[in-house]
């Protein structure tokens, strides 16, 4: 059985979405529930979703532990899995780590860009590592099967957070800084121990993280998955989009400036090009997903290793990590 | 397979009584987890049980479903089911009974003793009924599997929920008003009600619920249990004892005053005993619940009849409407 999933998605969810991850194939999606939303605030998230599943239940329903996904292939219908990529809805409570776990909540970012209550963002100029509530949290989302994701973290934090973690890790949407130098992408060296201690990437489709951005070609792409896999492993590796599908520029504002600054931060843009960026020709959307198969077999993947690629090596990764 | 079931404990829960709890031989417990606390302190209020389970998971274990009860017969542990004597949870958000249902919360009291936002309570000079949010309220939990529990609620909203409610409702503590006349016992039209509806009265042992309060005879107290088999029916017989053990009476206290009174207010007390009751002295705890089976046996039941009033009985009821 193949399984087709993505492993990063913070869409503007409708119902034309729902039908275009049908469209694509996808058994399975990680999606962003909250960037700097406080609990409660997450909460009235998650209940937008509840009003998705109530509405939508022909399309997607919410999924908890990797039989889902085997369920979700069988009804022709989606498994949605809630991360966060910021660690604000638990505030400084570790008790509702359990509390969100129960709710389904299977990915956290210990960082987004910035430094947070548990380790340090991609953007900070001091790296200082995993602080000390950043360890208890590990050990509590090890015990209770949620994923530590280190997409937006420094490099120290992220080399941290790979040993001192008993469970691996993932980074669920970034490529590697060896084919495009930007801030998200990441070096070789934690591209290889995150592999050393079993954890995953997922390559992002977000055009800051391409090489050439919007004009990024997919041979140029999928060759940097070829490359990662010689570096990696192929069961390394998995897709993490990053798309966000039909969001307003308005989103991309929230995602960099949170509450945290007066100012106006740009990010990954910068003040003539202050909107989301505009997707390659050959990725559009939920719809696109099935054509990177063929991406990839152009550069010398085997039907097998592509199958993995795209979906089963997540599928054994959620199977072995989630509790 | 016989059942003993308590559906309404608001104890002082230490590993004491969870050993208790196994004394008595007691299945499962419905257990109050909020009075007048708000959504973000019901959460705090459910870490601290996430922390018992930890601890004390040779004794118990949160039960979401009938067949938990099963499994925890299997197992010799006892199941813990989460509910709120007041709608304060769930605050003005419909969206937040959804949330509880996913952390398993499967009984709310639409009123306690006051006016809600739902309904009014049994301490109300005015009892207006259901209000729009109410009707609503019961709609959403009809549709999850959630509980209504009109224990603390006055009469015509107690009626009105019965007849508008799509599934049967509970008053999970409280005793036959024609036996003892107190403002949080039931009048026999609000039990001939319940009983027509399919709906299930638990019956308490807190001393202002029963005839001469903590002088009250076991033998008083079941005679009233087999004078309401002869309204209602055996099968919509239960306990709920209502037993809060080992509370200080700073926890009565809040009871009754919440945070809506600046002067004292001492509900079923007085000033001059504003404190706990003492318990009859044939029902100390939960070690003690045994004894009510010979008590049920003395007034004429007969065996299988004990055993269903004892727990069977609410085991049926959670089978069938838990969702």
């Amino acid at each position: 059985m193949d399984y087709k999933i993505d492993c990063l998605q913070y869409a503007n969810w409708s119902e034309k979405i729902f039908l275009e991850l049908r469209e694509g194939g996808l058994d399975a999606v990680h999606v962003t529930i909250a960037y700097h939303e406080t609990f409660r605030e997450t909460i009235l998230n998650l209940e937008r979703w509840y009003g998705y599943f109530e509405e939508y239940h022909e399309l997607i329903f919410q999924g908890f532990s990797a039989s889902d996904i085997s369920k979700a292939k069988k009804l022709g219908k989606t498994a949605i899995f809630f991360g966060f990529q910021n660690p604000s809805p638990i505030e400084d409570d570790i008790g509702l780590l359990e509390v969100w776990h129960k709710l389904g909540v299977r990915f956290i970012q210990l960082t987004y860009n910035n430094q947070s209550l548990l380790a340090s963002g991609c953007y900070e100029n001091e790296d200082m590592g995993l602080t000390r509530m950043g360890k208890e949290v590990i050990r509590e989302m090890n015990r209770l099967g949620i994923i530590i994701d280190m997409s937006h973290s420094g490099e120290n934090s992220t080399l941290e957070a790979i040993e001192f973690s008993q469970a691996p890790i993932v980074i669920s949407h970034a490529n590697a800084a060896f084919w495009h130098p930007a801030k998200r992408n990441k070096s070789k060296s934690v591209l290889e121990a995150l592999s050393r201690n079993e954890g995953m990437i997922g390559f992002s489709l977000y055009p800051h993280h391409l090489k050439e951005g919007s004009n990024c070609s997919m041979e140029s792409f999928c060759r940097m998955i070829y490359d990662c896999a010689e570096t990696m492993g192929i069961e390394k590796l998995g897709i993490g989009s990053d798309l966000c599908q039909d969001q307003p520029d308005s989103v991309v504002e929230w995602m960099r400036n949170g509450r945290w600054t007066k100012s106006k931060d740009f990010g990954e843009g910068s003040r003539e090009s202050p909107g989301f960026p505009e997707m390659p020709s050959w990725y559009k959307g939920n719809k696109d997903f099935e054509i990177l198969a063929q991406g990839l077999r152009n550069v010398g993947f085997d039907v097998a290793e592509v199958a993995n690629i795209m979906g089963n090596n997540w599928f054994h990764f959620f199977e072995k990590n989630f509790n």
